[in-house]
């Protein structure tokens, strides 16, 4: 663990089946050391696990909630674990959320306050912490002679929804909490881009075969038709791709939906 | 104030010269009882005595927070002082708010939470305290054999801002809260349209003249051009405009801004 | 004929029982002199004399087509029949339009063409008779001690759609117009608005009551809810009040659709 | 010749130095065959030969204009050339063009319908061939074990620009092309989805390093800094991308810029 490689955090990796779990495995196999920060020990140390077995290089950091201060704690073991030294932070993934579906006059206060803590507040904090590091890295410049290439000291990306661009009858609560994370999406993409730091957002348009997802559907069709369900492993390679992008055409939204999907 | 009138609610007055107080103002002439909510009491009482002397009919309800505990004992006290019975809220809109203009990486978690709380949980417990009256009220109906003419129980009105749509440098904090409020408000309109509620939401994009922004411009010249600066009467009578809608053809959102605004 | 009155000007009135229709009657009785251009000689004239027979002031300028030529002539022949020095330009509609729904494979070319002449070619020029017009015009000052009030040379308003703001799998050619549509007038409303001439555009979200569509629906129940289907009046007051509207709160855009209407 | 290999069509290749020429070299390097549809004869035979020499396969397919008869014209030869066979249309890139940048009132007719005939009738008819040929195709699949990879008859991605989301004082006429051509573009992405095509439209956001922007900026800092002007080669890149992405995680929209851009 001695050599340089860049380091890769997520928050967010639900039970292991999701498009944080899938961002860890692929940036693992990209040559990342990835930090996992999720809620849910045994979900986490168990990926962890999985992903040292396959060869790369990845720590878990529970935390019992998304508030800033546990965010922050969980960076500061990061850095204990993984010194920047030899770990610079370059890539980091913003994929914790909280959904409630309900007719409006049936959502708590709590249930509100769950969804901006944990998707807004929570985005905030974690932003904080990335930046405060991007900010101190050198650009790493994968250009030549002035032609293309990424020049960048690093890439900050948050999972979307269709909530984050669209209102609806029961989503209000998600939705108020998905929009907020993109206005802060937004913000730091056009605060940031001037020193190299790219800022993007995903809109992930459709339902993600996931372990919940196929247990509530119970639709064998539908979890073998990769046309009409996301996969978390292909969010993943866009999230790789946007990462790779060249300085000279950055993408700060990008929409993912499946082939078939109706929209 | 034993015979019926209409009951007009704001969250949100300032110190009197912005939007909310303009609003009061001019619903109170239009033959409402008008709700005042607001921080600041001495504020509050000052536009509740004006509106009061000018043969309106005003009530204030000073808040010391926008907790959701505190808008609801807000409206307990409403509706002791203005019975359903006589003063049915017909009429609502959500102006209050926080305002942090700062670098990313300046601003607190405690700022980032004030904006959360007085933008967005604010604006939910507003809201289901409002809904929750017009979902009992009559349709009242204004139209005419079927042609024309308002049909609803009630309008709610969320102010929104540039920072509703669009995030910048200086923003996040701000722009997170009031894409909350745009998120809620097309929920809400989608929800609750089919049982004849209107929400609305505008976007109020430039520079509104208050006591305020004349101290921090001091510009003579922007203050007596009509056309470069937003008046809080002009907005107030769009809110007016809004509750007068026919049935067939509401907005959910509008823009204003001033005739000369670069935009 | 020879007090002064201001003209309101309409392309697009169909059989008269539409939004193009319903605006000029509205205007009409407001006090405007109202100048009908069209396709379809026998439905113009008979509007324009229904007009006269209620106490307007009405004349029907008949269009072949949609062509600037065609256009510029008629705005040559209103300009005999209303001279400026009498009846200033104050008030502009632009409601024509062509649409076609089908499959992309099964669009021919010249369906694609009628839609972009229809809509896009005819609205540009169109627009430039109506702003060599405006342009000329004083300011019409309705503010009163620089509080509030309308500040205009006039006011030019385009009807959108749904198929303004979004594509959809039937709509290509139509959206293609309308998406024309909406882009010029966001850039008009942006290069006059310094002049005091105030761009709308109004997307009308759902369907509208009209003789047409009353036909193919043939639902007496859609008819008579006044709530499920925008009515051309509605649409029409909305118009008058973006007329009207201060100087100092201008929208650009506003959307239009039914209480109950899903969206 | 004889062998199978795919088929790359672009419309709209300039003087061979920006968007359309990267693009054509890039899908040339990855194995496919190119087919060029310009104007400018002579730009295109050069990029033709310099495509050849440097191991590709092109060949030009000059049009004198962008009329419907052109383009089915043009295709015709690309299938005497290149029979679909032998070479298979994958992927088309929609990227002719024509802008005006002029206040509203000194624009012509002939402005006017060149901007809607160049960019919008001949996306229409480009499409058209396009789709013809891409709904006759096989599924490429590639795809393991119903895991992630890319499905597809065929890619079809427009090159869109600022102009595209947002009109403005000048851009009238060049945004009401651009606005139509997205319009098209997500029409078609929605109906088209379900045959496993994949439609995408991108937001060029700034100003590209072309021979002609060269010319008139005449800023060798510009010229020289890879963050703050897009390159043709990024934006190629881009839409290697799109082409490659999976079929469960399909983007219409991808916005691109330089990373100091400010917007």
């Amino acid at each position: 663990m001695s050599s340089i490689r860049p380091l890769f955090v997520v928050a967010g990796v639900g039970n292991g089946s999701g498009t944080g779990a899938a961002s860890a495995r692929l940036f693992a196999k990209s040559g990342y050391r990835v930090a996992l920060i999720s809620r849910g020990p045994d979900h986490l140390n168990k990926l962890a696990s999985e992903i040292n077995q396959n060869g790369g290089e990845a720590a878990a950091f529970p935390v019992s909630d998304y508030t800033p201060d546990s965010i922050r704690s969980a960076f500061s073991s990061i850095r204990s674990k993984f010194p920047a030294s030899t770990s610079p932070l370059r890539v980091a993934v913003f994929n914790a959320g909280y959904g409630v579906w309900k007719p409006f006059l049936q959502i708590t206060d709590e249930e509100v306050r769950e969804s901006l803590d944990t998707n807004v507040i929570a985005a905030f904090a974690f932003s904080k912490e990335v930046l405060l590091e991007f900010t101190k890295n050198d650009v790493e410049d994968a250009s030549e002679g002035g032609k293309g290439g990424s020049r960048k000291k690093g890439t900050l990306i948050f999972t979307g929804a269709t909530a984050a661009i669209r209102g609806n009858t029961t989503t209000s609560a998600f939705a108020a909490g998905k929009f907020g994370i993109r206005a802060l999406s937004q913000s730091l993409a056009k605060e940031f881009g001037k020193q190299n730091i790219h800022v993007a957002h995903s809109i992930i348009d459709g339902g993600i075969i996931t372990d919940r997802s196929k247990g509530f559907r119970n639709d064998p069709n539908w979890e073998n038709n990769a046309d009409v369900r996301l996969d978390p492993d292909s969010i993943a390679k866009s999230y790789l791709y946007l990462v790779g992008q060249d300085s000279s055409a950055w993408a700060w939204e990008i929409d993912l939906r499946p082939a078939h999907e109706k929209w």
